[in-house]
């Protein structure tokens, strides 16, 4: 564990995850929306992690967190069972089918903030209920910057409170689809235009082997993600991309139009490493060194002469 | 019609479409790969059109032609009804479904290439019977650059020609699920490899609203779509493109990794205007003052800091 001041807040599920895809099957491999958010974030700040494990989370799990650097002073452990999930995916794992989902531990998580995260600059409020991102809001002093993410759950069972949320964070980051079924409109401009009106100053629109698009009332950027020739397991991709993004944020603290894009070049980076690998293996294995030479070859493949 | 020397030449189909989108209908209008892509390249170069109507084809269309500024030397009319295509486009735009489709005089077409375009330097052979398309080209003294496009249709009945004319081509353009299906490959970079092992030195794989990528054995580039808020048709947007792209490329000669760039960030605002209107509509109206407004407004979008 990092024994630096945490710049970086994340609040997101943990679970353990069994994924099949076309090619391969694995079973009870560490998942959630903090783990690959935190664990994207820590390659470039100081990130604590906010999130609740049950007494059955296995300790090589934990240690990996450790081992990514990230703060755990914000991980509860309660008696119960960690939260589950199961997917599969298509064949060409662009679509994916949950087989189950057992909330466990995750059914009364109250995200309690320990002091020393409360006066953290960067926040990330990633997938989880709107409700507790709320409450994870209110217990910030002052951040600088406030991102969120969302999913399709929380937009047909919870649309009220989660247009609340919305309206109190800098930047709302969704995929295509959410975008779509959050604002009724094909179009992204025009769904960006809708959601910018609920109050994020940004809103970032994830669109996976399509790169992702930013938009404010002032400008749109648009970022092809890094070409793959193999993806093994997509699952943690959109995760790993906010939390790589608002990682890079939190280091340069530039939290101006170029700065979003060049924290989007690196959360892109990093996405590209996640999917390379199941569950987290690959960010387990990746260094700074490698992310900084994806990122220049990246470069040169997005480059306009 | 221009005087000036032709010095792109584009061979393809010429059509009346009868389109249906979610929002319209529009019955007998121009259509067809090479009115397409000589509307778009007649933007940024002399360029001669090689192609076939029967003797129903609408004075006014001609005079479309000629308002573009292409040089119809290489036009040929039959005796017989002009090719047919009617097709329906789904609630989002982003399938269709072929309803008819009537060759006529396209039956038994044989492209001959006036003398005075044998000799130009740029050749693009757009969608048609790779049949033609050898033809065409064994006519042409010496191109400097020649690309060509092709659909699944050639891909299904067609594809030993087909693989023969892409062995004699410098570039291959085609879209994402042409890609796919000629090379039995999903993910872009593996399928751009064995469709380079074919012949081309390159690869332009078309993504529609998510843009395109270019591929070489040295170098990939991948450019976004300029964003849209609206689509009126869809139809021939990447006929539009593949003509914008090579008709700037024709008009700056630079036939390099930056030049193809360059030239397909031409395309891209071609076939951004295109959709905006039904058949040719946008086209026609399209000076180039709004395309240099529209890529200076791209260039803004995609620039990485």
């Amino acid at each position: 564990m990092t024994d630096e001041v945490v710049k970086l807040v994340v609040v997101g599920s943990i679970g353990i995850d069994t994924i099949e895809t076309p090619f391969a099957k694995r079973e009870d491999v560490l998942g959630g929306s903090a783990s690959y958010a935190c664990a994207a974030a820590a390659l470039f700040t100081p990130t604590g992690m906010v999130g609740v494990v049950g007494d059955d989370f296995p300790p090589a799990y934990e240690k990996a967190y450790d081992d990514f650097g990230i703060d755990l002073t914000g991980l509860q452990k309660q008696a119960g069972k960690t939260f589950r999930w199961s997917g599969v995916y298509s064949q060409n794992m662009d679509e994916r089918e949950t087989l189950s989902t057992e909330l466990n531990v995750f059914a009364d998580f109250s995200p309690d903030l320990p002091s020393a995260y409360r006066t953290a600059p960067f926040l990330f409020l990633a997938n989880i209920d709107p409700v507790l991102q709320h409450h994870v809001l209110d217990q910030m002093d002052a951040p600088a910057f406030v991102a969120m993410d969302t999913m399709d759950l929380w937009i047909n069972i919870r649309k009220e409170d989660l247009i609340q949320v919305i309206g109190r964070v800098d930047l709302l980051t969704v995929n295509e689809s959410e975008a779509r079924l959050l604002t009724g409109e094909h179009f992204l401009p025009v769904a960006a235009e809708k959601l910018l009106e609920l109050g994020p100053k940004y809103v970032l629109i994830k669109k996976g082997e399509h790169g992702s698009m930013l938009f404010s009332h002032e400008t749109t950027f648009a970022l092809p993600a890094f070409p793959l020739g193999r993806v093994e397991d997509p699952t943690g991709a959109g995760d790993a991309f906010a939390g790589g993004f608002i990682g890079a944020l939190a280091a340069s603290g530039e939290v101006s139009g170029d700065g979003l894009r060049n924290a989007m070049v690196q959360g892109s980076v990093v996405a590209s490493f996640a999917v390379e690998a199941f569950s987290l293996d690959r960010l387990t294995q990746l260094t700074p060194a490698e992310v900084r030479e994806r990122a220049a070859a990246y470069r040169e493949i997005v480059r306009i002469p």
